[in-house]
């Protein structure tokens, strides 16, 4: 079994990579870019290489699916790059191949607003995929990056996953039957992503759970039962969208960035601005054990337990991440 | 025997990469920044992205040494990137990393004037390899960047020589004592950089030839065998330089870049400004079996022939792209 986060966004240290190492985490999707532009988002992969010269020993960085079986083999956790909004290919097409080759594997078409290429799941209106955004789709599909439509509105995500030519993802987030928020999904677009063969993983991020921070593990896991029952279990993983460690001056450049001067609490509220408490079953990357524990507790096999934890997401980056064949 | 120039900065074009291919060169070091900041780089990385694309069966992009043996055995030539400015990593030692994932096997540490790490052949002082420099040559050591200095004065030639743990180039000049242009180097400076097991490319640039543009084959290849008999063969090749099928205003950005406002002849002159006209024998990517019989007539074996016209930049390419084993 192999153990994939489908999505972090932690302010990673020393003290985070041993974590991963001690949870035995092979491999983890990791956010360098909310609101960057290319430059700035250059200059986070240069702050990666740094940690990657710095914790040989702990992390690599992942290129492949491959790179999850050389983590396992040689102790370490590969890490794979993504982006929450497509800011750092700004209007140029041709940085979808650029940054490919310095190592992006997933790209969100939209975070929560309106961008060139999508809609988010806080605007009111949902025109669908733009005229450029169809013309990046295909780009990312003949590239091999992963169109992630985990902050997009519902008719941009099901259009995104019917016109892609290669499966799609939402990297965390989850059903909107279960809890009914903004960010998580309803059963026609996970429908829409699943059956094209895309991937949704499970978030843990508390605004995401039924009874946010105090919502408990058999709950969750019955949640995933739940959809397991109608979807199957082989297109589901962990996206756990852990935040660890941040001030947070950090959820407020993840919710406004540069594009607005008003205060926006996104999923937040006035009474509660911050990063909100993680539940009591998964503080860190050392909690990955007791989800799958959790998981076989509600009635999943071992290989049903292996496929939630990660063989899922193996298998998908194994046909997501290379060039197409022409 | 492989054909492999050591630098060529052409207004490339498919009837180019055609040429290319009619004459039998397996790689060739072009030139994609002379002045450029790293996002105008990666506009040229774009460009040559396109290329790419549309000629898979002439040209593809060139990472290792291996990569000269791949376009062989497939009829193409392998485009390895290269800057003669380091322009492209502006002030930020993160881009030394960054361009090399894009395929940068080649920088220049000056063009002419002062840079940030050393000074260029025109200035009248030459200090040596400033503090950042020294930092930058250990960076492309590790990442497996050559140190080109074919536009750097000397002093600062000789300390990269000697300070680089890896050899060093000079990708495209000529023999001060054949020729005393600024460009062409002195013996002093010729034996550092062979010394250290570096590489000199021999330039067919017409500004670099004795008698310029009338320069004859036997008396380039009589040079070579000159240089031959105090320097041995192994640690040289061609660097041709060709400029092909440019307008006049390149050659003004190339000599003027946005650093001045006066109009600076460079090797030219105010009678002769734009681009000087190749020599008969060496017009374009065609013409390079032309120079190999003028060296086996001025008495070069066939493994030397073989040597200058690719087999010696083969062998320095295999020790210089890859990152150092730690």
């Amino acid at each position: 079994m192999y153990l994939v986060d489908g999505l972090q966004y932690a302010n990673w240290s020393e003290k985070i990579f041993r974590q991963m190492r001690e949870g035995g985490v092979d491999a983890v999707h990791v956010t360098i870019a909310y609101h960057e532009t290319f430059r700035e988002t250059v200059l986070n992969i240069e702050q990666w290489n740094r940690w990657f010269e710095q914790f040989p020993d702990l992390i690599f960085q992942g290129r492949t699916a491959d790179d999850i079986a050389r983590a396992k083999q040689s102790g370490r956790t590969a890490i794979f790059f993504g982006f929450q909004n497509p800011s750092p290919i700004e209007d140029d097409i041709g940085l979808v191949e650029v940054l490919h080759t310095l190592g992006a594997r997933f790209m969100q078409l939209s975070y929560n607003n309106q961008s060139l290429l999508a809609t988010g799941c806080y605007e009111s209106e949902d025109p669908g995929i733009t005229r450029m955004g169809r013309q990046v789709i295909k780009e990312m599909n003949r590239v091999g990056m992963v169109v992630d439509m985990s902050h997009s509105a519902d008719r941009s995500t099901i259009e995104a996953a019917e016109m892609s030519e290669r499966p799609i993802a939402i990297t965390h987030a989850n059903p909107h039957r279960w809890h009914p928020a903004l960010r998580n999904k309803r059963d026609e677009v996970i429908r829409a992503v699943v059956e094209n063969g895309g991937m949704m993983g499970f978030s843990l991020y508390p605004h995401h759970l039924r009874g946010k921070s105090d919502c408990s593990l058999e709950d969750f896991c019955r949640m995933v039962a739940d959809i397991a029952s109608e979807f199957g279990t082989s297109n589901f993983g962990i996206g756990s969208d852990l935040c660890q460690d941040h001030p947070d001056s950090v959820v407020t450049w993840m919710r406004t960035g540069r594009w607005t001067k008003d205060v926006d609490f996104g999923e937040g509220s006035a009474e509660q601005p911050g990063f909100p408490e993680m539940p009591n079953w998964f503080q860190d990357n050392r909690h990955f054990g007791q989800i799958a524990e959790g998981l076989a507790r509600v009635g999943f096999d071992e290989a049903e337990v292996a496929g939630l934890m990660g063989d899922n997401w193996y298998r998908f980056f194994e046909s997501s991440f290379s060039a197409r064949k022409v």
